[in-house]
């Protein structure tokens, strides 16, 4: 259905297509250039920037008027070589929609945004409208968007599961605690539980929603609140299915991401990851490798430093040219009571880590999906297992076996562009310090 | 990328592709049908049904198995005009993959599901696999699909906004409270003032994502918790381009759903909604058509009574055969204080009531997008305006006009499907009394 309009409005990216046309065009005032002789409006709207020159009777009624002024201009779009997109509007007559007499807290306008990341954040409102940071947030949109569909496209269904649970089905100190009409709520640290009693009745779930944890960490790539991209998988063979879906999603979000956004990954100089093969090993042959070729024995250790990451992702660009490795078999002590043991081997498990680039970036498993072998596992390791009533209740009545991952949105946004803080791929980030805007 | 498995799996709709062959199918005991002479298993998997004949060995093989039991099944595929689908499976092979020794809480495998919608949401975990209850959250899914799709082929950006805020933007009395490390913290009602400040970014933006209400209400259309659908749209001309946008996004929404869907809205008996035209009235011209049907003067009245919407709902079927209706320029009293007030007649507002069958199914309007007018309506409203402060800023460097609404997706379903309480269509509902599971 088209949108009713007065007039057609015309976006400045299809300005090319209507040379020699009056077209009318709303924006915002990115900036005024003013050079004497001659002087520009530089409007900004969704799809980039436009050139209008400005009569001097135009100029007079933008006086006072300060950046990011709200117009509309209806004017004569004429070939400009030297203006964005080969084009620019003349014999302009500019209306203001909104007013703006206030100076910005920072320059957006100039081609370095200035303010420190405190001050950036502490203005995000404005901020956001810089516009390598509306590219950033474009491809973020576009990242979602590959996720669902290619979970959708093998079948996937898309679920929305409670934030609030009743129980503290966690470690009671990483979890937000809320008044829930006189009892005692918990925001969810993750859909986990809820996308496993699901595969009992879809099979193939994912959910994108928020996540919570109250952890006390003053880290450049940690948050108390995210968006979490969930997958689980019933009726898989072993673990190398859920490998197989995990990197599939990825390469689509990124392949698909980068074929709808040129722009933006050129603006932001995103240097696109190689997929290519990428290799699975075990924990004992990343430790073999990191002997062999670096000479220091890991085995006494239950899981990788920072160190060991960067080695074996070093050795996977080498051997097999990829920016991933699967690293599965990781010891059972370590990863989440549900994670399957290898029977053949229980003291090391089927949960895994995808490391890109020197850094883990995505953890997963094959989970426990017998009853019996799920509450023996649950009671070693001291758990209750009231908490967990529904949960437990969709395994007593067959959960087939199943495996999945859970990306960290914002986390996977920074790794891909190489920003120094996941603070700067977040909209509105959450930490201990900060809670608005 | 194509999972690896060791033998491909057929699903139960694919069976009459394979006739004659040899086929691996996984899924759960549904039903174990006795005659004597001869025996079935109808095994159901995502896809459906599928009729296996048991032989007396494999009989006993699952003796002491209770229906949920996870089971492969190797057989042949034979036609069986009596069969879902044309054909069944003989000669067969059953393995468990997962026993179920437990008689579930109440039967799913019956035509009709018995248990109180207490007892049944108790065992959601297990009750959600009743074919029905499955059907109806696949809709949901291609309902959510159909939303996300409009809106991105109208160049719309994906957000998603922080649900814990640092100041209570809203009444005190409805939010959730959270100990957020010594400070104060409260889940956000709505992302209403994000997707406005966003407007400034990306002039239009979704969101699909929870939104939380701690109103005290017992009632059979309100939850605690809910996934609402959120749009909002820079530059309009007025509030007739955000009604063509939310009556073109739903009838998307519902088509899309019914291609996709055949069998599941067969399934439910889904009475489709007919679109057509749907008037625009506004709310003094809903007035008079009920004193001129009815003989009852409502001009007195700043709201609908249930009695209101019904005869406005019954007036635009007679007259323009759709199930919808649009109710304009409510009062502005009765609505939140970021909506336009009618320039020519302040009292009255550009918020706007979608009805659908006689009763309200969505709210939205044209919002304030002068900071100026903003801040004065906030004073009058006797509002502070320190805990708006990020918001206002957005309107401070100049919002355009805009407007947008939110759907409570789970609502939506609810009416679509004509059932009697919200919770029959969410998935593990929260309400007053009601956390887990």
């Amino acid at each position: 259905m088209a949108l009713t309009r007065t007039k057609d409005r015309v976006l400045a990216a299809d300005l090319p297509a209507h040379k020699n046309e009056r077209v009318l065009v709303e924006g915002w005032v990115h900036a005024i250039r003013k050079f004497g002789a001659v002087n520009f409006l530089i409007l900004r709207d969704r799809s980039g920037m436009a050139q209008v020159i400005l009569e001097p009777d135009q100029m007079q009624r933008l006086e006072g008027m300060q950046a990011e002024t709200v117009v509309r201009v209806t004017g004569t779009v004429d070939e400009e070589e030297r203006a964005a997109h080969g084009v620019e509007v003349r014999n302009a007559d500019v209306e203001v929609l909104t007013p703006v007499t206030d100076v910005l807290p920072f320059e957006i306008n100039k081609r370095v945004l200035k303010p420190s990341l405190d001050v950036f954040l502490n203005h995000a409102p404005v901020g956001l409208r810089y516009p390598s940071k509306q590219a950033t947030f474009r491809l973020y949109s576009d990242l979602l968007r590959g996720f669902g569909e290619y979970l959708r496209a093998r079948d996937f269904t898309e679920i929305h599961t409670p934030k609030i649970f009743g129980s503290a089905t966690e470690s009671g100190a990483n979890v937000f605690v809320l008044d829930y009409f006189g009892k005692t709520g918990y925001l969810t640290q993750s859909p986990q539980l809820y996308k496993q009693i699901m595969v009992g009745v879809f099979e193939r779930v994912y959910e994108i929603g928020p996540a919570f944890r109250a952890e006390e960490h003053y880290t450049a790539r940690h948050l108390n609140e995210f968006n979490s991209l969930d997958a689980e998988m019933g009726f898989i063979d072993g673990v190398d299915q859920v490998l197989d879906l995990l990197i599939g999603v990825l390469e689509h979000m990124v392949t698909a991401m980068a074929e709808r956004r040129p722009a933006d990954l050129e603006a932001l100089k995103v240097r696109l990851p190689v997929f290519g093969d990428v290799p699975r090993i075990s924990f004992r042959e990343a430790q073999q490798i990191i002997l062999d070729e670096h000479g220091e024995s890991r085995f006494h250790e239950p899981d990788f430093s920072p160190q060991d990451e960067r080695w074996v992702s070093q050795w996977a660009l080498r051997e097999h040219g990829t920016d991933f490795c699967f690293v599965t078999h990781f010891p059972t002590v370590k990863r989440a009571f549900y994670t399957m043991p290898d029977p053949e081997d229980p003291e090391h498990s089927f949960g895994f880590d995808l490391l890109f680039r020197g850094q883990e970036l995505v953890s997963g498993a094959q989970r426990i999906h017998n009853h019996a072998q799920l509450v023996e596992t649950m009671q070693n390791r001291g758990m209750s297992l009231e908490p967990f009533e529904g949960y437990l209740e969709a395994f007593k009545f067959g959960l087939p076996p199943h495996g999945g991952f859970a990306i960290g949105s914002e986390r996977l946004l920074m790794r891909l562009l190489e920003a120094d803080n996941i603070r700067e791929t977040t909209l509105f980030p959450r930490d201990v310090n900060r809670l608005i805007p």
